[in-house]
């Protein structure tokens, strides 16, 4: 693992406005009302722009998912033991997790990255083991991570990313596991945004409502710890963020450095896309947005990230489980462009 | 094909009420916090319930697209010409129209289904001769099917559905192409749900502002013509519908008797449900939702069914192409289901 952090300021790399231009065209000709496949014609096109294909794909898919402790846990702003990141580990490896059943149906690759969790799990078969230490300090007190503790998980993503490609990946999806990162989220989006963490704070895993108004308190005193420190948005994940979110910021920045189309999932992951377009403006052009979550403070990241999501069904799982459930879709909207016949082909009358 | 139409008062088929309860449990257990999948949930649930199966599934999937021709497309109520009907049904069986690239990626059976165009295709192969005529008459002038045609058409759906069983199929869907058939389907909704005309009426294919109005006009006057006779659904069907719509109906009551669930596709299929529903009460608890239409009028017959849909993604192309999208959410929901580990069995805490 490096420290170096160099890497940040790399180009984003350039879509493909030419693949862009003939998918709209093709769009028009398709045996169909123009526009009458709604969204699924605009993933279609996007994913041309990105891919630069006249016929764009998404066979081979990349799940990551980044797991790791939260200091903050400490003061029981969760419904669930912090036992459960490590033991969701071996979940994850073990193929019972939502989103190893759903990598499973998918033909997807699936990746567990362990960045620090309170529980050594030990070494675990299919487990890559990046442990940066028992979990983020609690930011009530201190900042979460030290500075080399940021770089390498930033690394950690960078690295996930870099096997994506080597992959041939064609589309990469981040997933996240942490008993209390939905409190770390709901801080980076409250400093980013400069929103009051009442506002977005939620029953993550199922808190009642005076969890929420004690996580909603805890982010408060957080963000007026860290106040005088949130000018910059690597040095608020580092203060506020955690291992995971770390990860996927790193993962999302390379993937649109190397041209990677990125599907963003729920709360968690659109707060590391935030701070992505953040630290490395552009870095956004290469995302799609699978979900709305349940959790209500999604909706303030999803507009932050002018996002229009593809699914609205009340998930609030993490671990890329929303983006893994919406891969069919980008799928079928490709096989749509690409497969269907023209008006010219099928011989069919076009529009009075 | 038959004329006798009496099969319409054979019992729905009861649903399984153990299963549904042993669906509930399951869910509690599986690794996540409970509601965490949200929609997804109640769709596996819905399924076991339905199927009476420990661990529903979705892999033989039956697609049936009706076609036929409306003489209200005389009106000048379409943005297409007629011709467009009988071209199409060459199209599907062609395997270039969208629903033709969707049951191929599905691995779903594609029946298509010719009830009466404009145009006779001639023998085509992979289509189905049911045509009772050269389109339905013009419903401003007089009744869009005669007794005879009406019967047929609803048995031509019963037929499909029972190829549907025969092949045991574990979801039903039926798509329509009908040139003129969004005026059929929202002269069905206001006659049935007393909405003004003015209320529903849509676009459709790609009508401007002065066409909708237009439409909304012609179905005022078929209200006003047929006002008297709008009492029983099935006369309903009969003088405002349209052949593909009643071969919905058909199909959708058979499924429901012989316990095939049923995923509605959009405007026009939720059209028929409605009727389906108000010929045979007990019809609806065999509907699941695919999506919501962009046309502004199935937001009415949505609400009336009590329907909550899948997805939401602006399509209006009829053919069953919006619950042919859905599909594998279906099965990721069933997959997820029937193949999380629970917290027993992984080995991870539970709630505090």
């Amino acid at each position: 693992m490096t420290d170096n952090i160099e890497w940040l300021n790399m180009p984003i790399a350039k879509r493909h406005e030419e693949a862009r231009r003939a998918a709209e065209a093709r769009q028009q000709i398709l045996t169909k009302p123009p526009g009458a496949l709604g969204f699924l014609e605009h993933i279609a096109i996007q994913l041309a722009h990105l891919q630069g294909r006249a016929q764009p794909r998404v066979q081979r898919v990349h799940i990551a998912v980044f797991a790791g402790d939260h200091g903050v846990a400490a003061e029981g702003v969760s419904a669930f033991p912090q036992a459960v990141t490590g033991e969701m580990v071996r979940n994850f490896a073990g193929g019972g997790a939502a989103i190893s059943v759903l990598a499973r149906e998918l033909g997807a690759a699936l990746e567990v990255i362990n960045l620090g969790t309170v529980n050594d799990p030990g070494p675990v078969e299919g487990v890559m083991d990046y442990r940066l230490g028992p979990g983020t300090a609690n930011f009530v007190v201190e900042p979460a991570m030290t500075e080399r503790q940021l770089a390498r998980a930033l690394n950690a993503g960078r690295e996930t990313a870099e096997r994506a490609r080597d992959a041939e990946a064609e589309l990469f999806i981040g997933g996240d596991m942490g008993i209390g990162n939905t409190t770390a989220a709901t801080a980076l989006g409250c400093a980013l945004l400069k929103l009051p963490p009442r506002q977005l704070a939620g029953p993550g895993t199922g808190l009642d409502t005076n969890g929420v108004a004690r996580k909603a308190a805890v982010i408060e005193r957080a963000i007026a710890l860290h106040g005088a420190h949130l000018g910059s948005p690597l040095e608020v994940l580092r203060r506020v963020g955690g291992f995971e979110i770390a990860a996927l910021v790193g993962g999302y920045i390379t993937c649109a450095q190397m041209g990677i189309p990125v599907l963003v999932d729920g709360f968690i992951s659109s707060a590391a896309a935030l701070v992505a377009m953040r630290v490395r403006p552009g870095t956004e052009t290469w995302y799609l947005f699978a979900h709305a979550s349940a959790e209500p403070g999604h909706r303030h990241l999803l507009a932050a990230l002018e996002a229009r999501p593809l699914l609205d069904l009340g998930m609030r799982l993490g671990e890329g489980s929303g983006a893994a459930v919406a891969v069919p879709l980008l799928q079928l909207a490709c096989a749509l462009h690409n497969g269907m016949a023209t008006f010219e082909q099928a011989g069919v009358s076009g529009k009075l």
